[in-house]
């Protein structure tokens, strides 16, 4: 064994305690943003206010947390060279931080809607649909973030597939809840909290359908992104 | 003059050619979208529908155009070894086609709403908040890729400070719709496209921000995202 293979390897080596690095960095990023959806939908589910306060007190450490990951992949792209699947890995990491951070975002909207709610009094419908829906999204959420820890090209697909179930839900609930509104318009403020809170929801779904087709991209090589399943209306 | 140098010369004017064909293919489709966010204020007030199917059927070129810059930004990244400034501008060509192609998504969106209205009549309010608000995000929106074209730092400031202006516009426009719809919710579905139409053209503006904010990282190398501008409700 001589020298340059040594230092080869032990360059490789740190490369790769690097690219680990950056998906342990982007998998925790998920998990805590999967906190802040679950808690964004407790708290509204159950008018917790201290509980929707948390969820915006947190977001800035989601922020940072982004902002720091960039950092790591745009060294890593500097100082080494990647190739072919690492330097997937690397963008895909890059583009799914952005649509985990947004998720972040409308777990925010949420709880900031949670929190009007708790203070303004209850809205008058759209709790069950709201959970129901819940449900599916931190699903679908949990799943995407799965299918980036193994790299499984299955369950990114399902993540893709699910979200129809979640689009059809979303389009039922606002129509329920627009007539609903029509025929009792006396809480509207409180009804379009709900309403706004869903379309949160429906957009969770999309931001996971998003880091699903990136998992496929960088497990395959193929970019299926507007290959029509995540034609959104 | 020797050898190397030559060809140290030929693969920088190369690597050149390559970074401005990218910035070229962002900014024309950033000249896309815009012309597609246009289209869709334009249809949505003129109760234009023949327009508003232009805007839908023209997304795909959009999206196509996303996937060839990513693809071309990853090749460059794979075959040269871009650093510094040549780095920062490829990571927020990457960065910003994913906001340009969401604000496609968003005109899309008005441009169905602008169909739905052109067919189930119009609403009873909220034109004229959404033009006044229209014109301030195009402004925005020009502006954004204006500073991207010319990697103008002081404009890409201007666009995040033009955006307070909008967010304060679009909360005065929902509150008086949502009074208006209190007291006459006999139109409450077509009054229901134009909030959510008011609220494409606001997503549209956080966009920009982030477009401008990569600006800023690009010419700056300073991450300004998240340091407080951009924090939106």
């Amino acid at each position: 064994m001589n020298e340059n293979l040594n230092l080869h390897k032990h360059i490789s080596s740190q490369f790769n305690d690097d690219l680990e690095r950056v998906k342990t960095s982007v998998l925790a990023m998920g998990g805590l943003v999967e906190a802040q959806i679950n808690d964004s939908i407790t708290a509204l589910i159950e008018g917790d206010s201290r509980l929707a306060q948390k969820v915006r007190d947190k977001e800035r450490a989601i922020n940072s947390m982004e902002l720091d990951i960039d950092a790591e992949c745009a060294t890593i792209l500097a100082l080494r060279q990647p190739a072919a699947s690492d330097l997937r890995m690397l963008l895909a990491a890059l583009k799914s931080i952005t649509d985990i951070e947004r998720m972040g975002d409308e777990a925010k909207h949420i709880a900031s809607f949670a929190l009007k709610l708790s203070e303004d009094g209850e809205a008058g419908a759209g709790y069950e649909e709201f959970e129901k829906i819940g449900k599916r999204v931190r699903k679908m959420t949990s799943d995407a973030f799965d299918s980036f820890a193994r790299f499984d090209v299955e369950l990114a697909r399902s993540v893709v597939n699910q979200d129809r179930g979640v689009d059809s839900a979303y389009h039922a609930a606002t129509e329920k809840l627009l007539s609903k509104i029509s025929d009792h318009p006396e809480n509207l403020a409180q009804d379009m909290n709900v309403m706004w809170s869903l379309r949160s929801l429906e957009r969770i779904g999309d931001h996971c359908i998003n880091i699903a087709e990136y998992v496929i991209y960088l497990v395959e090589g193929d970019d299926v992104r507007h290959s029509g399943s995540k034609d959104k209306k």
